[in-house]
């Protein structure tokens, strides 16, 4: 933050004055995904928006809220999409989880933008200095194991799960799987690596989604 | 790198000259577990580990030499001790794998050291420029599944998985689960936790070991 002053008016000479919100949100999104928010430096963020500092400071007050500005427009993008797939009532309980599973393997491995979760990616390094950061990735991670649950938790009131079936277990067992996936894309994993994942998973399927606490099924 | 003269000669006064190689390896492991390589300066190496910069300079060359050596010390000190569980002949391959996870679960969640694997939380926000360090991290997270791997097959030699299972397939999918941990133990799950997904893995393990690719069990 500190240093916004000193990169002001580097490298932002001839450029258009029209400020694009959201093309320099998808701009600052892409920078922060790949290299964290630490890694990140308010130069960088001026150099890729192609926005002059005072400009990005007026819009987002600071980095912390250029970064969260980023972070709603990858939860409209990507998060949104893939959630939708947990929405479609024209799938059965087993369909949806698979296309979830299949459309968040896309998601991680797509070429034009950095591999794997952009919560995690860009939670790992965090320094103690940037708790609420922190805080802010841990609590939107959080919201994708809720959304599992809800979408678990329906479908069982449905009949499509068995009753005994604990929804808040089995969405934390999926939702484990996804990060260790986002791992993966992260080191360099294919779309089609992950995809034998989801294969495996789906093969089992019936055995996860059956396991009662009380007595297995 | 090139900070190192700059960093020489601070808080390393009045120090003991003995330089005790394994307690600085010690103390630069925690550095760069909690912080990253790139998070993790020279001047902060010297002031944990009380080596005079041109001591550190002298043993490990540089950051890089440092961090590599760190690394060697993790892998003797805690994957060394969950790769024993592997070869420990007395247990049948359902509670060997059962005994690995929960060792996994307790490293990544004891308090007095960062939470999460090493690999991971240190590999997550390199920049392109630390390509070297980034392989390095790799290939020994990849040593965590052919580890997996090996053992799945000489439990299948011995008769204990079915003959059709796919061990690189079933490694993989464990693999991906135990860096759903480590994501998992970074951002606050504890051991309880960690457990109960463990407990739901062991409860379907049936399927898991008996599911072939070309006749589901």
């Amino acid at each position: 933050m500190t240093a916004i002053t000193e990169t002001a008016n580097r490298k932002t000479r001839g450029r258009p004055r029209v400020f694009d919100r959201d093309d320099a949100l998808d701009k600052a999104l892409m920078l922060f995904w790949a290299h964290g928010y630490e890694g990140t430096s308010l130069s960088d963020l001026v150099s890729a928006t192609g926005a002059k500092a005072p400009t990005l400071y007026a819009e987002f007050e600071n980095k912390e809220g250029l970064f969260r500005a980023a972070m709603q427009r990858y939860i409209e993008t990507f998060s949104a999409q893939r959630n939708a797939v947990l929405n479609d009532d024209g799938m059965d309980v087993k369909a949806a989880i698979e296309a979830y599973f299949r459309a968040t393997a896309a998601c991680f491995t797509e070429c034009d933008k950095p591999a794997g979760c952009f919560f995690i990616c860009t939670s790992s390094a965090l320094s103690s200095e940037s708790q609420e950061v922190a805080q802010m990735l841990s609590r939107q991670h959080h919201a994708q194991e809720s959304a599992l649950q809800a979408f678990l938790d329906t479908r069982q009131a449905r009949g499509e799960l068995p009753a005994c079936a604990n929804s808040a277990t089995l969405a934390r067992y999926l939702a484990c799987m996804l990060q260790g996936m986002s791992v993966r894309a992260r080191e360099g994993a294919n779309r089609e690596e992950l995809d034998q994942i989801v294969d495996t998973q789906m093969a089992i399927w019936p055995a996860l989604a059956g396991y009662c606490e009380l007595s297995a099924a």
